[in-house]
């Protein structure tokens, strides 16, 4: 369609890249941004930038600050262009970036300004999320894993629990130890807890507590991938109603908090690592499935630390999910390096399998 | 001896199962639950259910349902068959089956029959497992590391972690958050304590409180090896008395807690996956000493979030072990591949040695 | 130098070492303990004992135990002997040893003397460090990453966690579950921070809480390469100013504990594992930051449990900084068989370098 010609050019490099660097920085931070979701595009970067600001300019300055000191920390340390180029090196500090600001605030839906400190340290965690993708990169590289967010995730984690320890940091609110209880009960749930808990549950993929920054994200997907944007939506959707089957807290739910791992499973599994026929399909759904009750476990191994999770129930899922695929032939893995987005992984293996009918039949 | 020759066909599969899908499923199941203890064999898996239901029905519903739905789960994702056919997609969803109900029940000892939801979660856990076992295999095969009981223990956790989340659990009497605090004094040991670390120590391998039980699940894999029944015995036995000698608390080694793991340790260890000659007897000691200290180490990190070890403290032993393997050329390793009892793993070495030496004096 | 023909005798075995066991036997403890500072010198170990007797006769006990339980494991397993005449089996025997009896002791500057149980106790994590040991490396050799001092952290983890369980043990004034909490206030800052923090932080490298231990071990690491000395010093120093800039408290930095792994990510990064050229400068002082506010980090994970980290922030900074390796281009990494002291690998670098260009032009 004329449509998909169009579209097809934001994820080539903005015109004019090889030409001017400048041009290049804005397209390696627009396309880190995209690359959280899974999206080497420009144009879905530049959208969830925008969605973000719609929400707070706080966060909005702390994605850019990530993004840009991660890929720079990249770019000195001379790693390949090739990975950089594809905004590879962004999406972990992007994260980072949003992710110490957050958790340092007090009002966390909007954000505060970051002290100078802060910001030095935000910058800190950006850097390393870059030395962390290269050695996790160098761990699972061989065996045709990606690393996912799990930079952002250690990088994160290995300095926000040392912020208690100095009188230069103020923890926010929502940094507070604990011990673990059952959960006796709960608030009734209600339409805007199916809304709210799907769409904040993607806006929460870059920690914006807010649905229609959730909604303008998934159009920032689907103006490069179709199934990509349903799995999103979806897998947030699939996440919020069996957390509620399950009796899950309804703050929680409706906050987007189970949400915003089963979307990011649901994208990864949902076509990008996996071909998405049938087995595929039933293959992230389980995926999917485990992903909701991650999220209270691994909440719950952080919370005498006071903790958040950030989104390692997805990588956890996803991994296991990945490191699993040489033992189960009933699935069609597409190679990391291969992989661009649902429908063309799936119109390549489609050709393949049509061309090895037609050897076989011809042989 | 004829008695051998006997016990030899419960290695083979059962008769008809070439023929019957039937018989093939149950050849899968009942040798799923012994290789829990490391036995290909499907008269140790019955006398094993034998043993679990003498003390409950209960977990041998939980048990025959964790096996087979892991087992399913792999021949769904078409794993290689023939580990399917040696029972190793079974083992760690028994263990899942179990474990789930016994955390969940108030009354430990006899269990309780679990709810609809318990049962699926259940069901989850078992078919996680098998997740867990493609990816661990992926990570540790190319090592010769088996992947032992982690498949259970990781996919448990993961979603025994979770049940504060929701009202829909009710965790059991033993999920209990707390703060460790140092052993000031314990009962007196009798003899009770002996012989019930020890016996129920073989029974806790599947949460089994009940010396009957146990003595009935040595005398399953006494059916297969005798060295693998005195490893078991003699692992829990040992366990329980370096215990007494250390000063642990008299109701937790009369429970068996002390013993489960090192009769796991001693049996993977003692013979299994090193050939039990004279290093390799120091070295199974050695693990087994060990063992008997990670129970509470391990079980120190999960008190503040109240979450059980399970067989963590065996997995984490043997594999140091294993992995260590290549270091120390003062023990004869056997491929996980090869292993199969440990007095076969034994004569063929013995063969091979003899053979070695008279290439040599022939040569 | 004439200076440097006379000390580089020291990294040679002792005179008589073919010749005599017992020669033998004492190069590998004064190198193993050399070690744990990366040198691979027996003068240095020396050194380093008498600087740990000045300070506890308690302490030189433990170490000389340590070091030589975990070289006669390795011997009885039959490593790979040019391993042990490297002293590579030595020190994390030598850390498990007095790191064990410093935690069970109340009096931890000079400590106590162990018990019977204890004594065992400590010879049981040096040799359990020997099989860690053995593991890490199965699992990291291929990747040309070391296993630093990770098999004492991980050997002496986990055996301290079990003390609480046991009526045999005490655990020691420091080991106290507590839940963690910001930081309001600190004492004010005195130039004696800064000097304790510096020299205290080399001397904890050992658990000295002395500042004169730490210079005569910084004369100890000087005997062998200045530019090393210069990192252990330099690394401590600048972890003091940070953490003082950070506002951290004044009582943690002034006995140390901030420099002490610092100064071994300096050493380690600084010259040893990377070539220290300005790309190699400025990627030491950057894992040295990281390793500032690790320390505090990894210090509230174990809080809630009362445990130490023990040398882990620099362990797990410096894996991180290795494993990246291959993906920073602008770095020279030294395989760590080749790595023998700062001037050293910096030499053979501008040797080969050198070499490179002569061919080019000639070519």
């Amino acid at each position: 369609m004329a449509i998909d010609r169009t579209l097809e050019m934001f994820r080539s490099p903005i015109p004019g890249s090889e030409r001017s660097p400048a041009i290049r920085s804005v397209d390696w931070i627009l396309r880190g941004v995209g690359q959280v979701v899974f999206q080497g595009n420009w144009l879905t970067g530049l959208v969830i930038l925008a969605a973000i600001a719609v929400n707070s300019w706080v966060y909005f300055v702390a994605a850019l600050l990530g993004t840009i000191v991660s890929t720079a920390t990249a770019v000195l340390l001379r790693m390949d262009r090739s990975l950089v180029n594809a905004g590879l090196l962004g999406f972990n500090g992007c994260l980072a970036g949003i992710g110490l600001n957050f958790y340092m605030s007090n009002d966390v839906t909007i954000g505060e300004w970051p002290s100078v400190q802060l910001y030095l340290y935000m910058a800190l965690a950006a850097a390393l999320s870059t030395v962390v993708m290269g050695a996790l990169g160098s761990l699972l590289g061989s065996r045709g894993t990606p690393v996912l967010t799990a930079p952002f995730v250690f990088a994160t984690w290995l300095l926000m629990f040392a912020v208690y320890a100095f009188v230069g940091f103020e923890p926010g609110a929502l940094l507070a130890p604990g011990s673990p209880a059952p959960l006796g009960e709960t608030a009734g749930y209600t339409a805007e807890t199916v809304f709210n808990g799907t769409f904040k549950g993607v806006g929460e993929i870059f920690f914006q507590d807010n649905a229609v920054t959730g909604i303008i994200m998934a159009v920032g997907i689907l103006v490069n991938t179709r199934v990509g944007a349903l799995m999103a939506v979806g897998g947030s959707l699939l996440a919020t109603l069996l957390a509620m089957a399950a009796g899950a807290d309804e703050a929680a739910i409706n906050a987007g908090l189970f949400g915003f791992n089963a979307a990011l499973t649901a994208i990864a599994l949902g076509g990008f690592f996996f071909v998405l026929n049938r087995s595929g399909a039933l293959y992230a759904l389980f995926g999917v499935v485990v992903t909701v009750f991650l999220w209270p476990s691994i909440g719950v191994v952080l919370t005498p630390i006071g903790m958040p999770t950030l989104t390692f129930p997805f990588v956890l899922t996803t991994w296991l999910f990945i490191l699993a695929k040489p033992a189960f032939p009933a699935l069609t893995p597409v190679e990391p390096a291969d992989a661009t987005y649902p429908e063309n992984n799936y119109r390549r293996w489609k050709t393949e399998v049509l061309a090895q009918r037609e050897t076989v039949r011809s042989g």
